[in-house]
């Protein structure tokens, strides 16, 4: 079990030589997630050898064009490279119009299952689910409408603690399935040794927590309470509070508040606007309530 | 007088992290303008350090991805940018429903003039004209509706020949425009002095004709006859003759056989398939046929 976020682009608004739009990639429980597609995130994925075929789902946050006009384009390149895997779009509602539009507009036939699931609510709901992982989203407050989401993995298995099982003499191998399942063994006289002494807690339960874009909104803490791993949009520092409050932004000061009242173990911040050449700024503001902060940057992985 | 233009990106399909997709920036007689627009175009532009808040007009060859998937985010920037001066679009119909379906979805209200002239004639057309420049469509064989564009400069004044002017004594500096004009100069008498005697021809009106995609087809060659610099698709050598007909592309050969016939001064050749790692085999297969060729590639000037 494990998490592995690497970032593609985490500055705003409009793509620049060495600033790219928000994409990140995501390995969790070995399920390969894509979040959000900004123009140029195909030669991002390319530049840093990830093996985006293996992409299962894309999530969109919403649709300004740094988080998904580059959407159709890796749609495009999955088809020209005979993609045959199925391919589900999580995204606000639109977003299956604009793209069967384009497909339409250059007589493309695509050859896989391409599935949208359109979003539309405004509380926090479970989109993805199988039996490793879950995705819910995170209601956002922003200029149209946008979600965050939350990834997280299923508890796995309890784990055999081999040096007691030993010890009973009528447990075999056979039983061992339902020993990790949590249930109880059953002696042939009928009485029963309590699972928890036969084996191990399984190992915690991961999530990361992707916010962006949204203004300061408490709203969220309790979706992501306790996440190991969150990435909130910080576009302003705390001298624009006012910019960050009129164009529905957030601080680094205020993604750092939401990272503490959320408990959460480690925040990274991004979505810079092109306006400020010294990002440690941000990191430094952030860590003014939050310290576990790191600043995002295009090719850096975080492992939990 | 002069046209200078300068290479984005060349190369066919999907974008890749050093092989761009089309798009072109033409300085034509102070005129500027863009041909196509692939993904990661407006990084091209400022990797290059073009001026691309001058550009005033942008022409789309066909709405296949790797010619159009960058115009949204460019017209988003200039938005962004505050850009005050119209910006015209030419391109196929289509275009003006799928670039306002996006800006409908992200709430963007543009506040610049943004005109759309859609396309559909079969035949060539003028569809830019200004007392400078006059841009006809050459009409291509692809697998959607597609053009290539003829920039043709107009011919400029004619030019003062002052060794001459200086013999005749009733000739005054206000007289100057009309001799340009081309008007004979009237004597005091009424005797007439012919305008030939007192200037020279104007510079040379120069042209570029921008063919891309399309398989090989002969109907063009009378559009872009003798013009200066021909751009020609090459997506393929001779060894996919038939794959190049299939998919409605040209070979390099075929490249060099448009360009003798229409006696164009140059030949690029460019939207090269990923398939080949020397793109000198190219050239020299154009080259059997049509010596004064060469290669394109991102930030390549050429100058006529």
């Amino acid at each position: 079990m494990s998490i592995n976020l690497t970032i593609l682009g985490c500055h705003s608004a409009t793509p620049r030589v060495n600033a790219h739009p928000t994409s990140q990639f995501l390995d969790i429980n070995n399920r390969t997630f894509l979040i959000d597609c900004g123009e140029g995130t195909q030669v991002q994925l390319r530049k840093y050898k990830l093996r985006f075929s293996k992409i299962q789902c894309i999530f969109i946050s919403h649709l300004h064009g740094d988080h998904y006009y580059g959407l159709i384009g890796l749609i495009s390149t999955f088809m020209l490279h005979k993609r045959s895997q199925e391919l589900h779009i999580y995204g606000p509602k639109g977003l299956k119009e604009v793209i069967t539009l384009q497909l339409k507009l250059s007589k493309t036939w695509i050859n896989f299952g391409l599935f949208f699931h359109e979003l539309t609510s405004k509380s926090s709901e479970i989109i993805y689910e199988d039996d490793k992982v879950e995705v819910h989203t995170i209601p956002l407050k922003h200029r149209v409408y946008t979600n965050g989401f939350l990834f997280k993995e299923k508890e796995g298995d309890r784990k055999l603690n081999m040096a007691k099982i030993i010890k009973y003499d009528e447990i075999e191998r056979c039983d061992y399935r339902n020993l990790q399942l949590g249930k109880d063994f059953k002696n042939s006289d009928g009485s029963l040794v309590n699972n928890q002494i036969l084996t191990f807690a399984p190992n915690p339960a991961k999530s990361y927590a992707f916010c962006s874009d949204t203004m300061y909104t408490e709203s969220i803490v309790p979706i992501i309470k306790n996440c190991d791993l969150l990435y909130h949009e910080t576009t302003f520092l705390k001298d624009k509070n006012t910019l960050a409050k009129t164009t529905m932004h957030s601080t680094a000061l205020q993604a750092g508040s939401i990272a503490k009242a959320a408990n959460v173990k480690k925040l990274i911040i991004g979505h810079f606007s092109s306006r400020y050449t010294n990002l440690n700024d941000f990191k430094q503001e952030a860590q003014e309530v939050f310290e576990n902060t790191e600043l995002a940057s295009a090719g850096k992985e975080f492992v939990v």
